[in-house]
């Protein structure tokens, strides 16, 4: 129909007939014999002038437009002109020119909309606008990133194609595993199959799909640039991520990306910085404090925030407080203390406080001079000064967790530092690879706990370690790779186990698999046993890589259809209670406390087994 | 790992140090201090060389290789040299050349395999092969179509963003809806949401389910290649899609597709061939007899095979005598029968055929000498000989079958045909658009039948037929349009309504849907009602692409991971029966009659609406 749209129009048209497409911004009847419209389409706005005198039927026509609605349709028909000088706009792409109109019809009339996407201040809250999200779509910003997104997925494409990748689809229905996340996410094991197969370079940009833990920031669909690669090693891949980001980066942002990306290991990220995701472009870094540690299973640690005790009322402590009641309950810790550095000593020096033990010694009655003299070797050590804020954190040697209280304790104190403007963070992409975790992670917190799959039981573990597979195996770590940018985790990946021997090991004699779950994972080992290469992959998250490429705070703003925080879709009215009929053809029903099959089941892998790539 | 894979190899690399990760495809030990390997890889295969002058450890070596099975991993170091001239072999790419090995190292052993996959003679039957799909996709056809896949819908993506599409993705979690396939494929409501969102050109390979109808060339999971677009005519969606095409035959096949396609209507596709979906590069019309037709309500019709009644035996006209009696079962037709042409006249004249019953007259007894005069008259008419095959057939003109029965004795017979010789059917792609389908189907084949959706009840009517919408609603015709390659439909698609009032016209007062089906539409009729641009689009199914290009009789062989002919994943062994812990974990039960719920429910839209696009 149209023959431009709005974003193609410059002086370089001026005198061309052109017909446009559009929605009416607004309508202006300036006099009996002059009408101004603004249009506005997916690509740019335009001036619209209707003239008495130089338009046929200008009376019928000007009696439409008064009558319209914005976000009324029109296609439009004249002559591209020049504006009169004073009537010039340097901010408008389109500001130097309008359209003399011929001819304009109404396409479909708007009803009155439930509110503008085009006035930033007056947006209704998210739940409104999620409820009609084709309104909120019309978003400039919304626009921008769902069209930035489809760019970035494009430049991956590019560069997958570019390096002899094969995109394959994988199926999406087959039944439970037993493996994975509640209802698990790229099965794993077709990769390995692809790699069994022959195809060395596999990637796909995958729906996932969880059925748990829909946290503000996790959607129940979700999309993933999934790779995996026969013949290779751990460097291999991280080598294809690096140049892959480094396409996104420059095609997308024109920004060059450095690489190698930093390593780190998982043991220097949580020690340093108490998380297996650090943002590693601030200092605020934990110290570990062997000499407090009561006894050998337990690691004590302190995190210094400088100023911090003359910087944060006792309001602004609070959030620290429930953080770390939080981090109690979830076991992360035995106990943190919070200490205020002043001229005399710390605060918060209660009897049984880890810090406050030590100072006492081991009941053989040190004097105040001596604790006094301790105490000032501890803060030295951690540099510790008077008006620091100092906290101090005991927790077990046998669970690893991803993120202490420190690690959480060191974000939240930058975020606040930063709003006192206490600390710059700058704006830089200090990309990360965090990599040799333990391949096991021990289910309780005692030196002879159940060991589980760290992130899956297909990992293999680092060559080095092999040895101790047999031995101690919470000592192997895994030759697994998470990516990090800013604190934020971007994917993860693993090289697999490709020997059957070492696969059924780990299924049988270190996870002590029920022989129903080992026997779902014989085909694989089956298939490892027929000639498959060594190999391995990654999973990178789509949805958070365009959210931090358009800068977006949340994932909802990169995704055109996203449900809301609660797993629902506002618009569609979905998930919708299924009616009788429905379950009925599905041969299926509610249980109920009557017909008795209503009962809480157990999943047969722990959790940590859960953060599966 | 590797510096080179075998297809990377040739003359020009001799003298040069490489680095090889294969499978051995055999090993041939020819005396005490030499040793021939065979290896392969993705890309192709090469010799390899050990020779006990050349390689350290000889002896070592050849223990490791004599105990070798098939499809043994290797990872092996040599120098690339000129094979002896008596030794060259001119079909292998590498034939020129063999790897004088210094190194070779075991990187997985092979387990007897259950098949070899390179021997094509002695592969399993297809069951077998998918139990062990990792084995069967190492066959070279399977490897190439892939790959092929991969590449298909690269040049498809391409093509897409140099026309200005952007690639969004739509939930694949939502409610069940009433419009479509028992389970909806791609949700014609996100594209028309998009289109009012603003993204004039959306596009997206979305993978589609379907929870019915599985036959032998169905899969539960599928591909389409989706696109809607905004301020378009269906000539502009055909001609991006013709555009798409000639992209996609001259990048894959290296083949010039004339453009524009030919456009054909359903009256004529279905008079002269007797389908939707003709296969037009073979003549075989059918003809209309209307003098024959014994009242209003019925259409007579005649197809004559030329030589047929010579050429085929009575054991050979037992396929064409089931398909007429499969199609009265179904309804496709109230009669038909098989005439042979003779000298003396046709067989077959029973007295209730509709041939016989015309010739006889309306009572008013004609003789022998005038029979014979309308006989051949009419088959003058049809240009039937002495020695043809004729079909005469008789249906309803109420209801409008996508194929009629004379349509399938049409492919039946050119396939019977082109078997003995008697036909020709040239390899060249006749693609061909459908269109001008009734916009709704009566569900009965009676004047008065109820009208349902021909496709789906969003498409948009004819302007020319707008008029008849009030007054004779089943003579209208839809803005909907088939693509057609050589009797495989590609695609569908149609222009979409966009005025909500004659969106609710056909909802409520032609559909006449009931209140609940009419609410849940309720959010697109308001949608269309803020400024929805007119819009269309089409989805083309990549997997039936994807098997014409690479010539494949199943589309199991463009699918890396398909399901059996009857629904399962023999591979993964899926669908599984969910056990009491999973469905107590959703709240759910399988329904018993004990407990009430298991009554077949009925759809709330006719089968014929389940044609979806």
């Amino acid at each position: 129909m149209r023959t431009h749209t709005c974003g193609d129009l410059n002086s370089g048209h001026v005198d061309q007939q052109v017909r446009l497409c559009g929605w009416v911004k607004n309508i202006r009847v300036l006099s009996e014999t002059l009408v101004f419209v603004h249009l506005r389409d997916a690509y740019g706005s335009m001036q619209l002038l209707a003239e008495q005198s130089r338009m046929p039927q200008f009376a019928e026509h000007k009696r439409v437009l008064e009558m319209l609605n914005p976000d009324t349709l029109v296609d439009v028909s004249g002559t591209v002109v020049r504006r009169p000088e004073n009537m010039t706009n340097d901010a408008e792409k389109t500001g130097q020119i309008e359209l003399l109109v011929d001819k304009i019809q109404v396409l479909n009339h708007a009803e009155p909309l439930p509110f503008s996407p085009y006035i930033k201040s007056k947006l209704p809250n998210e739940e409104a606008r999620l409820a009609h999200r084709y309104l909120d779509l019309r978003r400039p910003e919304l626009q921008h990133n769902i069209r930035l997104r489809s760019k970035t997925t494009s430049a991956i494409r590019q560069f997958m194609d570019d390096n002899g990748f094969v995109d394959i689809e994988t199926p999406m229905l087959f039944k439970s595993t037993p493996e994975g996340a509640r209802e698990f996410l790229v099965p794993t094991r077709f990769k390995q199959m692809l790699m069994a197969a022959g195809f060395d370079r596999y990637y796909q940009i995958a729906r996932c799909f969880r059925d748990e833990d829909l946290r503000a920031d996790r959607q129940p669909e979700f999309t993933q640039i999934d790779l995996e690669m026969s013949f290779v090693t751990k460097e291999d891949i991280q080598s294809v991520v690096e140049r892959l980001i480094q396409r996104i980066w420059k095609t997308i942002k024109q920004v060059d990306i450095q690489v190698p990306f930093t390593r780190m290991s998982f043991a220097e990220a949580t020690c340093k910085y108490g998380s297996d995701k650090p943002d590693t472009r601030f200092g605020l870094e934990i110290s570990q404090l062997p000499d407090l540690a009561p006894d050998e299973h337990t690691v004590a640690e302190a995190i210094v925030i400088p100023g911090g005790a003359e910087l944060f009322t006792t309001r602004e402590l609070a959030p620290f407080n429930d953080l770390i009641g939080n981090s109690q309950k979830n076991s992360e810790s035995k106990l943190t203390t919070i200490h205020k550095v002043n001229p005399q000593g710390v605060t918060g020096l209660g009897k049984s406080t880890l810090l406050s033990r030590w100072l006492t010694g081991s009941g053989d009655g040190l004097d105040q001079q001596q604790r006094q003299a301790k105490l000032s070797s501890v803060l030295n050590s951690i540099s510790a000064k008077s008006g620091d804020l100092m906290f101090v954190s005991e927790r077990s040697i046998y669970v690893t967790p991803a993120n202490t209280t420190l690690g959480r304790v060191r974000s939240l104190a930058a975020k606040a530092l930063q709003e006192k403007g206490a600390l710059t963070i700058p704006s830089k992409y200090n990309f990360l690879w965090v990599e040799d975790f333990p391949l096991f992670t021990r289910e309780s917190d005692d030196a002879h706990g159940k060991l589980s799959a760290t992130h899956h039981p297909f990992t293999a573990p680092v060559e080095s370690d092999l040895s101790l597979l047999g031995t101690d195996p919470a000592k192997v770590h895994g030759q697994h790779y998470d990516i990090v940018l800013n604190g934020v985790e971007l994917g993860g990946g693993s090289i697999r186990v490709h020997d059957p021997a070492v696969q059924s090991y780990i299924f049988k004699d270190i996870l002590e698999l029920s022989p129903r779950v080992q026997d779902s994972f014989s085909h694989l080992v089956t298939a490892l046993g027929h000639g498959c290469p060594p190999h391995g992959g990654i999973a990178l998250g789509l949805d958070r890589l365009v959210a931090i490429l358009t800068e977006s705070i949340s994932l909802r703003d990169v995704i055109a259809f996203p449900k809301s925080a609660n797993g629902r879709d506002l618009f569609m009215h979905a998930p919708a209670v299924a009616t009788k009929e429905q379950l009925a053809e599905y041969g299926i029903c509610v249980a109920t406390p009557e017909n008795g099959s209503c009962k809480q089941a157990t999943s047969t892998v722990s959790d940590s087994a859960r953060k599966d790539k």
